[in-house]
């Protein structure tokens, strides 16, 4: 009954009362956030949501029939809400399978052979059914890699072990730092003869985890296979190789087959305002092919819906069309964000911002907004002033990035926001069996789709001029 | 080699140079601070002392043997580094033990009999060998109790089901508005003949597993046992009751043993200018009887040793004594800051500022500063000029609470300070058996210990004036 009584006040107030926007920082902008905030946290669905996502339907790489599930669970999702428009975008994805569990076995004088935790990178190819030998050389860069030169690196396999800098306090600037051993390692190496690759796993910490992830192969250049070894391992294989030689035998089974149809799932709440002008909110659907997830990006696509579930729940009534884009393919393509904005551009629909929450499902922190963005100076200098409405929930605004998917969008005079939650923790689950639906707080997820409903609600109203 | 240059430098330039107060804002300062953060992050101890005081020693109430473990390790840590003085202070506690495990078991038509998730509250009485049986009547506060009165209460058992407030941001205020019926609850319902008490779990969130914590039995009244179940099985409870009557049968094996003698420990690093008085940092070496204590309130522990370990390690001289405090007793008692206050007070040691760090290891969010402490405004806005140099780092400095230990300072002129991690996850873990060392993550322990030094360091460097 409460609810239902609010639901009016925001449609009256808000939306109609012209001088509302004259009288920017009064008490019906914070409590309508403080509504947001409230009914996210003891009414949200998007904790149950991902709950089917995981434990339901599981990992969902591109192209795999999870994935489809995917696409099917959350169009029905977003056709309960009552949407203005719910409809599957196609996307044609590109299909990798990792095959039998890949085998990276040490041999060495002293130890032994012994198996390591490993994962084969993403889009890697497979070995010779037999698997390949060699022995290993480590280097703790692309850049020592070089100064090495062929005559060392020929018929070895390379060991790149780079780990995170953890002097950062945001771990994506150590991800940054350290993640083109995996992206770019695979082709460098083979450019100096190597015959397979071994990464250390993109990890903040220590343990026997391993984390795939997308690699990059030059079209150039012979493809080798490319797997990555838990932060234990790597520490391990590198003492080993400090005391003598150490050969390797490696085994992958991974295949590229056919490109498969997918889908972005989309659905919108019109304007009445500015119909053509679109607020997007968004995550990315697929995920990798481990674990379930759960935060990469299953909260990120929860929480998008959740944008849209709330503001119709308040009754809100927005100016600008909010659309929810669950993008396919961000992992292992990019297909997904490449045809989504190919065709805005094509339809003539204008975004007027995205914001993409691909960071996990951690407790907020804020917002970064893409410094490459048209116009950044002013549309920043505008949303800081929104500062003492996000107060109360310790949220800032910041420069910094956008989101893979919605980059193609910064072309069309879109500004790119990413939604930032705190950071420690995402590189422990990141590309891995760990990143489970029981890694996700409630709250914190909760917290986090209020937080986006906020800013959503904030750009409509407002608008950023 | 690099380290042990720097070590040099704040000693010169922020000890001596007498000119390094007027330049506040200078590099200086955040260059000192960023070198906190990186030693933190890069060469951390407390981690590995969690590790210890969890896995290797456990939980550990007041009175217990691994407490004294506790001590024993604590006190052979500080001595390994180099500090000025490391002592016991002798301080008698309570020893209650809960025995047997408790049994609730509930008898209703259709269901049958099945048993709750249960933990007797810490101080509860044990029930009679043969257990107690009675119908049960729910209430959902200590208001609605007295509302029934004694007709409808009396020899029954009393279910206080008060969930938390889930639209609070800080979920200690949740824990707050709901922890009466935990504490006083079993006393309230005595008062009108009840014969035992469930209560819900203080937790933010819906599981299995019970939460424990201390009750307060008024004097003049009957003690009567009394035990918290599970958030899940509350909810149950609460469904079944609305459906039939239900009678429960609990039996509890606590007991009150004769007090025993425990310690704080204690460590400091004495000023060079003002060595009487004490900047004191510190956490609760107790715990519950289950789980490890590892967020409460092993976290803090080890964060307040850190504190002493990386000032030192920094080569930084204090103006003031740096003093590192293991408060004993906090959880059932509060023995170890009563007499820890009394004695300072005896001793004539000045406590310029006393810093807690008791809400758990999680990732900062900053400090609050407690308002009933003497001249509050000005220190307080002291301490808001050194905002500019937290925010690289995303801490607030906001009113609030200090922490249970250090109150009793507050009437000796203390500024007492509450270290502030992110509270939502908090709840989840507190007197429970999922309190353990793998609930901590060692980046957001770490960044905690160096949010404490920098504090102190900043408090030492330019007072509160």
């Amino acid at each position: 009954m409460k609810s239902k009584m609010f639901a009016l006040i925001p449609l009256v107030l808000l939306s109609v009362l012209p001088t509302f926007r004259a009288v920017a920082q009064d008490d019906q902008t914070a409590f309508f956030i403080k509504k947001i905030y409230d009914t996210s946290l003891t009414d949200g669905q998007c904790y149950e949501w991902l709950r089917q996502l995981t434990k339901s339907i599981g990992s969902r790489l591109s192209g795999s029939p999870q994935a489809a599930a995917a696409v099917e669970y959350t169009r029905q999702v977003l056709d309960t809400l009552g949407l203005d428009r719910v409809w599957l975008q196609p996307v044609w994805v590109p299909r990798w399978t990792r095959g039998e569990p890949e085998v990276v076995r040490v041999s060495e004088s002293k130890m032994g052979s012994f198996n390591l935790h490993a994962l084969a990178l993403g889009g890697s190819i497979g070995t010779d059914p037999n698997g390949i030998q060699a022995e290993v050389i480590e280097v703790k860069s692309l850049e020592a890699l070089d100064s090495l030169g062929e005559k060392k690196i020929k018929g070895k396999i390379v060991f790149f072990n780079k780990p995170f800098d953890q002097r950062h306090i945001n771990t994506f600037r150590a991800y940054g730092g350290s993640v083109g051993t995996r992206v770019n390692g695979p082709s460098e190496a083979a450019r100096l003869g190597a015959v397979g690759v071994l990464v250390r796993s993109m990890a903040s910490g220590l343990d026997d985890i391993p984390h795939t992830g997308s690699l990059r192969y030059r079209e150039d250049l012979p493809k080798i296979p490319a797997v990555a070894i838990s932060t234990n391992d790597a520490e391990l294989l590198s003492k080993l190789l400090a005391l003598s030689k150490v050969s390797v035998y490696m085994r992958t089974d991974c295949k590229q087959l056919p490109d498969v149809l997918s889908y972005n799932v989309i659905g919108e709440i019109k304007g009445h305002e500015k119909p053509d002008e679109v607020i997007l909110v968004g995550g990315h659907l697929d995920s990798w092919d481990v674990g379930e997830g759960a935060h990469d990006d299953g909260a990120g696509c929860v929480q998008s819906m959740e944008v849209l579930r709330l503001l119709k729940k308040l009754g809100y009534r927005p100016r600008h069309t909010i659309r929810c884009v669950l993008f396919m393919n961000e992992e292992n393509g990019l297909q997904g964000g490449r045809v989504y904005a190919d065709s805005a551009l094509l339809e003539g629909v204008k975004h007027l911002a995205a914001i993409e929450s691909d960071r996990g499902g951690f407790t907020p922190r804020g917002f970064t907004v893409d410094y490459n963005s048209e116009n950044f100076a002013e549309r920043f200098s505008a949303m800081q002033k929104w500062l003492p409405w996000l107060e109360p929930y310790y949220l800032h605004i910041n420069r910094g990035g956008g989101g893979a998917d919605i980059t193609p969008l910064r072309s069309h005079g879109t500004l790119l926001i990413g939604y930032e939650p705190d950071p420690q923790r995402y590189f422990d689950y990141h590309h891995t069996a760990a990143d489970v639906f029981e890694a996700v707080n409630k709250r914190e997820l909760e917290l986090g789709a209020a937080t986006m409903t906020t800013l959503v609600f904030l750009i409509d109203h407002f608008g950023l001029d």
